[in-house]
């Protein structure tokens, strides 16, 4: 790369550090802003964030701060690495502080719950900023994998290209291969889509199905998720892709994965606050973007079978054996 | 169903025993031709087939033969079960045998070596049959997994819907869901090619790469076969549907899988002779489709490389490791 960016990264939990320290690695100097000072703290002393990425070592070019003015001044690009939905209040307190010229990234997988929103559409109005601003970071990325320095790919979207070459070149590293592409609605909708077909199948997991019935839900939870991308105005080819395809089936393998993970406790039995409370008072993301993509298909006309399940699972009462043997039920006669 | 068919079935590997289960749960005679006696002979008397499906017991509609005769006569439907390079040799002598009006089924993913034909091409050449008479069964069908009666789903294919619908109400049960189609150039090729992508996907394990490196293999494979396919007139569709991308993920993702193992064994470091040997002697059927399927994308003008680099360290010498830095090497600069 030509010379080093400021970069600020606003979120310290496992994927905005993991992707800080891949901005660092790549050359630039990088600020993690992160709630807690104890953290910023730990990170700057001893170069670990034990909490959330325990045995990796940050690089010396990212230094934390718990201060967000301090993090965001001159940035050139601003990346956003909260949960989707406390992305519109968290970036409210920060409009001010937002360099006009920035590019903003989301690294947020959701729809909004309240306004059905993506989260380059919240960004956009909360921080008054041109959508060819907004750029999104999506692909097969756990972030454990990545943090550990294993090789993989991305894909970084913006309406404006020049905007995507930059932001690809700025977090090109040995391990780590962005691809540009400028299809936001495809990206943002597979990337919230996949966390409820995780969900589903960690589930199936749950219930003691195997890889078969694994790989029945992926393949139906994609077709799903490209006719509603479809209905938005989407290129069905960003489903087939790194983002969308790449990044449904790593989070669906992964043992590791949260919203897999969620899954697999509401499939052997525990109630939502149950599986809550075993991952530290956090529901997956998947668990609140169910509903909001329900509702987007509905206002759509699509049908998304699988989506409506889990929703159907996670907020009314439907038990996950009867959601399985509704979903195998349903009459198909050809592909 | 209607009533019980005369169904053979010739092969009695894990695969072909699975499937004369799936019919005969169906409701269906079903006579399993296998090729030793005493293998048959532990079916009829206790039910197993030990050495393929421990702990499965069999229906009572399902009898075992040794002569190949027997188990064709009066059949209706000939499923042909045996590896993919041996097909032509085995149907040649079931040949003079075969009923003319029955409908010959392949369960056999790959592509002939000598010829670069499909399995469906060498049937209706081999047993001078027309095309309408052959069909496909192929999807996320992981033998052990559907004869432990877990749910799946899969594609049946044939040029004639008619005879399709018949196959389609032959083998329905409540564990096991045909769907019908009738592209048979995109269920075979997307057969074939998933053999080789899963060997890279074993090689990729054995090098010790995660999630995302086999997520974006399986992308990108599913990408080069759809190529394939649609160059050889299927519809790219196909490839998105149970029979690709399901097929693909099942055998990518299951340990047990064999090609995905032998492609373990390459990637910790043995030679293709250690991995046979692993293997009782047998190398896997993409070991061997690698290079016919790399040859009739040569002539299609079709770039598979992820088909290359698994052909060139199945056959020349590559090793995995410099094999995996050329593929995270290529230039690629949009999805």
């Amino acid at each position: 790369m030509a010379r080093p960016e400021r970069i600020a990264v606003l979120g310290g939990g496992s994927w905005g550090t993991t992707f800080a320290k891949v901005l660092a690695d790549a050359g630039n100097d990088v600020a993690l802003w992160v709630r807690r000072p104890e953290v910023a703290a730990e990170i700057n002393d001893t170069r670990f964030n034990s909490g959330y990425l325990p045995g990796i070592e940050l690089p010396e070019r990212l230094r934390a701060t718990g201060d967000a003015a301090e993090a965001v001044h001159a940035a050139e690009i601003v990346v956003l690495a909260v949960p989707s939905q406390s992305l519109r209040e968290n970036l409210a307190g920060w409009q001010p502080l937002l360099p006009d010229e920035a590019t903003l990234v989301s690294l947020s997988k959701g729809v909004e719950l309240s306004t059905l929103k993506r989260m380059s559409q919240v960004i956009a109005e909360v921080a008054d900023a041109p959508m060819e601003h907004v750029a999104v970071v999506s692909g097969p990325n756990l972030a454990k994998e990545i943090a550990a320095g294993q090789p993989t790919a991305t894909v970084v979207a913006c309406p404006d290209e020049e905007r995507a070459v930059a932001l690809q070149r700025a977090c090109s590293t040995s391990y780590f291969r962005p691809y540009t592409n400028t299809d936001m609605v495809g990206i943002e909708i597979a990337g919230a889509c996949k966390n409820v077909i995780a969900l589903a199948c960690g589930m199936a997991v749950g219930l003691g199905f195997g890889h078969n019935t694994m790989s029945s839900l992926i393949t139906r939870g994609l077709a799903e998720t490209t006719r509603l991308g479809v209905a938005l105005g989407a290129d069905p080819m960003s489903f087939a892709g790194l983002a969308g395809l790449g990044d449904l089936v790593a989070t669906c393998m992964s043992p590791l994965s949260r919203n897999r993970t969620f899954g697999e406790r509401l499939g052997r039995g525990e109630t939502l606050a149950q599986a809550q409370e075993a991952a530290h008072g956090q529901v997956s993301e998947g668990v609140k973007s169910c509903s909001s993509i329900r509702e987007l298909a509905a206002r759509s006309g699509v049908e998304m079978p699988i989506t409506d399940v889990v929703h159907r699972v996670c907020h009314e009462d439907l038990q996950p054996g009867p959601a399985a043997a509704e979903l195998l039920g349903r009459e198909r006669k050809s592909e």
